[in-house]
Parts: C-alpha cells; structure tokens; sequence
C-alpha cells in the first residue's frame, strides 16, 4: 500500500469510526449471529497474493461487523464497561505509527517517563499516598498476578523465585471477589485450597472480624498467612469491602494487602466518593482500570505499589542483550511486571486527562452514579421488582420479583426476562448470582449513556417483565 | 471534543504518520534525550479543565517526539525487530474505534472467530500440524509462562492448581535461552534453583546429549523432569536448537517441550526455512510473534498448542458473571491465557495477511536474509571485523579485531564502537556477550529497511572502526 492509499484510507477509517460514533444505536448492542456463522463466511486459507484495501474493508463491513458486539453503544449496562473516547481513539492512531516497544527506558525515554509522569497524575487523583508509584499493566488479572507474585517473595524473603514455593501460603479475599484472585492463586502456585474465601455481611462486603478468626485458624494449623485482597467494587454487586479495618489488620499482622478497585477506582476522582479508598495507604498495592470507566481505550490498568523496590526484586531480569548504560539512573518497565515488551499505553491516558481535565472526568462519573441512582429509583417505585444489593456506584443489582414465585421457579422468569430485554437489541444487560438467586445486573459506564437511554433501558425491562407477568 | 474536531484531528493524525513514515530518516534512530529531561517538562498535576487538541497535538511534537526511540526507522538493526505496515496501522484505528473487550465469544462472536481463522492461516503458513490450535497472547513472554504453567499442572496431573506447587520440577533449556524463561520458571513457582541450563555446541545450539544426561542426572537425585524450552533462533546470536532429536527426547521421557521461535518463527513462512521448526510436531507448543518480524503492531504474539483442552484446564475458570448459554459449543479465549480483559487483535492479523498475502511477507522475510548475508560478507572481506556466529537468519553477530589487542580491552574497544556508531543518530545495533566477548549484533527486520541501508550501516561501522584503529 502506498503513501496515498494509506493516506485515503486512513481518512475514511476515521470518517468511519466517526459516524460509528454517530450511529451507535443503528447497531444491536449484543451481536446476532450464532457459533460459527462467522467463521463459515471467511476462508480457510490466507491468500497468497496481497488484495486491495477496498476489499478487506469491504468485507470488514460485511462480514466482520455483524458479529461485534458494540461495547460503546449507550445501551451497553452490561459486565462493567470498556469506555474509549475521541482522545484516546486518536492516541491510539499516534501509538500504532509510532509502533514503539516501550520495554526499556533506552527503547522510548518520553514513553517511560510519560508512564511516570501520568500515572502520578492518576495516584493524585484518587487520593493514594504520593509516595507511591504506579505503572501501566495491561488488565487488573495481570496487576493482581503481580501483586500475590510480590506478596509471595515478600513472605518467603525471596526464596520462592529462588527455590520454587515449598510451602502452604494462604491468601484471603471474600466470597465475592473476582476470579481472577484465584487464577493468580493457581498462576502464582500458591494451589486454590489455599484461598481462603472470607463470608460477606448483607452488603455483599467482607466481615473483618471472620477474615482475622480466618488467620488465626490458619495460624493453629501450621499455614503461613501471606495476603489479602480486599476488593472495592465486586463485580457482582459493586459491594466494598471495608479497606481500613481491614488494613489495619493486616499491618497487625504483617501481611501482604491488594487492592482491586478495577471498576470501582474511578470514582475515587470524586471528593465525595474518595471514601471509597480510605485505608489505602495501610495497603501495599492497588489496582484500577482507566480502561473501564475513564475513557482509555481498553488495555490500560492502573497499579500503584508501596514499595516499588519489592516488584522489581520479584520481576528483575538482567540478561546482557538488554543492558544498557543508564539502566542506574532510569525507570525499566519490563521489571515492573510479566511481560517484557510493552505498547506505547501512556500515550493515550496523557491525551484523555488532558482532554477531558480531571473535572470533565469527574462530571462523567457523576452522571453515571446519578443515573443509576435515578434507575434505581424506578425500581423502588414498583412493587414487582426488587433491589437486591446497595447501589453504591453506578451498578444496581435487582431482579423481577411479583411474590408469587420463589427459588428456581423466580431464577427462570428472571433469566427468560433477562433475554427478552436484551433480544430488543437496545440495551445489553448481563447477571451474576446473589445467595442463589439469579439477579440481573446494569451496570451505567459508557460515555455516550444518557438519561434518554436509561429511561428507555427501564422501559424494555418494564414493558418485558408485564408480558411475564401476563 | 466534538465530532469535526474528531474527523479533523483524525485526518491530520492519519496524515502526520504518513509524513512520519516518509520522514522517518530525519529523525536519529535512538532517541537523544537524557534521563528525566522529558520528565521535567511534563507538568507533575494533571490540568483541572480540558485542554485542547490542538494544544496536545503540539505538546507531543515538542516534548514527547524528541524523546521517542524510532522503531519504525529502516537504520533499526537493534535487539529484535517490531515492524508495522500500514495495513497494521489502519487496522488498529478501526479497533480503537469499535474498543470491544473480547474476553469471551459474546462479547464479540466475530473477533472470537476471526482470531480461530487468521491463527489457523498462521499455523498452515509456518507448518504446524493441522490438527494445532491458535490463540494470540500479548508477548513470547506470557506464551511461554502459559506453556510453562500447562506443564506443570499436566506433570502433576492438575495438583498443583489445586494444592500448589510442593515438589522440585525441572525445566531445560539451552544456556542461550531468552530470560522469559527464567522469569516464567520463577513466576511459576518452580524456582530458578529448577532452571536446568544446557550447554551450546560451537552454534550456540542446545546439545540433545547433554540435555538427555542432565534429565538422568535430576531423575537419580530425585527431581521430577517436567518440560524443555527449545529456542529457535537465540536473541544473542539466532542460533537453532535442534528441535526434532530434542523432541525425540521428550517424546522418549514423557517431558512436556515448548518451542520459543519468537524472532525466527516468521522465516518459516519461506519453504527453504521450514526446517528451523522441523520436528515441531513433537512439542507440545510453539510460539512466534507476527509483532516482531511480520508487519504487524505490537502486541501480538502467535501460541500454538497441541492440545487446547490441557491449555483450558490450567485457565479455566467459570465465575456466573461470565457465563453465557453458548460457552459449551463456542471459544472463550479469556480461558487460553493470563488475562481476562483481550483486546480485538486479530484484526490486524487479518489486514496484514490479506493486504501482503503470503507472497508479499515471504518476499520481505527473503529479502531481510539477502541482506543479512550481504551485510556478512563485507565483514568476510576485511581482516579486522569478525563473525562469531553462523549466520542462520537475518541477525549477524560480530565483531573488530584487528589481532592486536584481546579479553577486555578488545571487549572495551567493541563497546566504544557500538557507542560511536550509534551516536551517529543513523543506526541502532546492540550488543549481547558469546563466550565472554563484548559482540555487536545487526538484525535486518524493518520493513523499510533496502539494501542502501545496509550498506551505510556497514560504512559507519567501517569507518568508525578506522578512527578506532587509528
């Protein structure tokens, strides 16, 4: 392809992302095609001579499209979100020319230090201790990995690395904590029977005093405590576990605390939702993702740790190919963590902080709480539908409920109403599981959702839950 | 930022890495800065209101591109490539667009099975097995402690996920190794004490005989032998473990292998390179990345995997938040790695493929090798430069000896070299270490990179090893 056709091509991909944006609500929000259709249409050999973009663009279109499901359409209250905005579209168009291997301080000294730079700006505005330092990982799995990784040299004085883990260590994190605490668990060879899982009160958060009787147990038994994840935000209800008691038993106690704020970190930016961290800096690590609710293109997770010197210890490698002579004075990246190559990722946070300043961030996060309090709102006013978890942040937990079904009998009304709404193809809603009961979840986070598309999400699931019921 | 602002900065962004890839040779390949001068210009608080593109845009040419190592320069002979196209670029504006997370099929059916598609393209196009199956990772790194990972839990039937790692076992790999797999070994919770290193033949290459001694050796002390690491194409020096004996091997003991052909994988792609993965039918894994050598942005790394189900069951996990009423008959990739959250990767794969066709690729990768060789044979000519490494792929390691000076002070004049050269803002190279000598290594892998390149390459290094002889 030469300068001009990537010239022309590229203007019309950009035209084309900005009608996307435009006409997000042309498309279903869940794709409607079934296993396979997708790849049945393409063929199952590469061409052996090159083809010309009008045509791989063409069947983008064509082929492609119809099976994405839109995770920027307004009507998207599913998961948590993955939010982008113009800003970071256009960073990304700079990363991929650019197309640096950010690896090395020596292999891009402006993205290493932008990373630097930007992730202080993140710490300061959600409120960590500015002692910290923070670092671009690519998901909070991935942070969370590392954390239990450092926590597990930390405990075993580094003897882990060295001779492999020879010992049970255990590791804490309530009911509802998301499975990837214990995938790292299962990575990091700490072995799943030694998580221990904390039970949670009625909000959903973990019981401080049963995580202590949980140590202590494990004590009597000859099991070595090594870390707790406390989590802000679960991915079920957006319940809090209540970070200062629990730090301060862990600082008793001298263990390892993660943690893992993934959704709900962003809306530490407010003054009035800072609480939400409170007790951080009795932790050793925490981790959110701009990619989910700040507007950065997916992957961008933010980690901030105490002791930067404990990571690198963990993750350090130093073979002479990648020696360079000012590795001294400079921040490596690649001992930050698993990988050791690394995307250009600061790029895009620089350019949607600054786009938006941190009050237009704050403005988005606002909205979306009022919004899923004004969503809550109108379940509160009817009589057949329950709330079913406090709504803290921008998720509410609820489920249909007339009183006159119970157990499986109400799950599968739910679950049927729950297909129904998202068969409108306007809105896409997805559900967890609460004390054995199907509940469905929506979830305000993407940046185009207005109360117009709130309304309307309310009105589907009105609308659907009368033909239930009649 | 609003819609024509979007389309406006978009086309002037698109334009700009037009200009930037035209331009590229006026920039000096490594980046000129000093540590924390980029730091210093950045403000330490982020700005409280927004700012505007045009301001941003103008602080990136000023401050950030100055600090920019160019990777994309056709001087780039260093370390491993990580080439672009703009087939790639173009892609990647349509995936920041659409930003879908696709951690699972519903989350975007069509990337789920574009990614089957293109790595089963992948997988003809380097000759695996056809029976294989494909998954992209971010890098060679997490692939190979994904390998790594599934081995332990096939060696201990699964225990280890379970009840953690609780006794020695060892993995192999040649003295040469990447270090992802010593950090994966340490990650894993082998422990580096478990790292067994297996000296080189006078290639650098794995010797099968002193691996197969070295694997009595632990199995008489004790030590459970669990997997093999065979590298294909070294980052010192490229050179190539023989695979098939060494699968023999592993085939013979029941150890799990993994082939780490990250850089040379894509030379596979030429017929007359097949034999650098020749045996692979007898590992159990294989990676290479489509980033390093093959057009495509980083991050995108190719793991192929005998057998999915073994890779699914050390992943796995099936939180109710996740679960959808298709995951019995569709791919959820977010089970085939580390991380949850994935990016919609096989969209560049994809545009890179079709846009090149696998005639187009096979013509850059044979042309790369021509010039390698070139750039050898002028080394060949002269009695002051020597090679110290068979020249297999397109990475030549050398170095100056004039046979007057040896050990460290010809090791010191080697490293005074490589700094002058580059300084020279017109080439990168780096250096590793073979037997104790300070060598320079000069990789071809730009896309951009024609002979005239390699020929003032080699005039720079000629004429500042003259002012050294001087």
């Amino acid at each position: 392809m030469d300068d001009q056709q990537f010239r022309k091509f590229g203007h019309e991909f950009i035209d084309w992302v900005a009608d996307y944006f435009n006409n997000i609500e042309s498309y279903p929000v869940l794709a409607r095609v079934q296993p396979g259709e997708i790849k049945g249409a393409l063929p199952s050999a590469p061409p052996e001579s090159g083809e010309s973009m009008e045509k791989i663009f063409a069947d983008f279109k064509k082929t492609i499209l119809p099976g994405m499901t839109h995770w920027q359409h307004p009507g998207w209250f599913a998961y948590f979100p993955a939010n982008n905005s113009p800003a970071s579209v256009l960073a990304e168009v700079l990363t991929a020319g650019l197309a640096a291997q950010c690896m090395i301080w020596q292999t891009s000294p402006a993205a290493a230090e932008l990373e630097e730079t930007v992730m202080g700006w993140l710490r300061d505005m959600i409120g960590l201790p500015a002692s910290w330092s923070g670092v671009i990982q690519d998901t909070a799995s991935t942070a969370t990995l590392c954390s239990l990784l450092t926590a597990r040299e930390v405990r075993t004085d580094f003897a882990s690395n060295r001779s492999g883990v020879r010992e049970p260590l255990t590791v804490y994190a309530s009911t509802e904590a998301h499975s990837s605490v214990e995938k790292g668990i299962k990575i990091a060879g700490f072995g799943s029977e030694n998580l221990r899982t904390i039970p949670v009160d009625e909000t959903f958060a973990m019981i401080p005093d049963r995580l202590e009787e949980a140590i202590r147990e494990d004590e009597r038994r000859g099991r070595r405590p090594c870390a707790v994840v406390v989590t802000v935000g679960t991915t079920s209800s957006g319940a809090v576990d209540p970070l200062r008691p629990i730090g301060e038993i862990c600082r008793r106690r001298g263990l390892w605390l993660h943690v893992d704020a993934a959704y709900a970190g962003t809306a530490a930016v407010l003054p009035e939702m800072r609480w939400l961290l409170d007790g951080a800096h009795l932790a050793d690590s925490v981790v959110f993702n701009p990619h989910k609710w700040m507007l950065t293109n997916f992957d961008c997770s933010a980690y901030f740790v105490r002791d930067p010197g404990a990571l690198i210890r963990t993750f350090e490698i130093h073979p002479e190919y990648l020696k360079t002579g000012k590795d001294a004075v400079v921040k490596n990246y690649r001992d930050w963590g698993i990988q050791l190559g690394r995307r250009f990722r600061a790029l895009k946070l620089w350019f949607v902080i600054r786009s938006y300043g941190v009050e237009g961030i704050r403005s988005m996060v606002r909205e979306h709480l009022r919004l899923a309090r004004l969503f809550a709102s109108r379940l509160e006013a009817r009589p057949d539908f329950e709330i079913l978890a406090p709504v803290i942040l921008s998720l509410v937990c609820f489920r249909w409920n007339d009183g006159r079904k119970s157990g499986e009998e109400l799950n599968a009304l739910n679950k049927t109403l729950l297909e129904r709404v998202n068969a409108s193809g306007k809105v896409f809603l997805t559900h967890t599981s609460l004390n054995g009961r199907f509940v469905i979840r929506l979830v305000v986070g993407q940046r185009t959702t207005t109360e117009r598309h709130v309304r309307q999400a309310w009105e589907i699931i009105a609308a659907e839950a009368g033909r239930l019921e009649a």
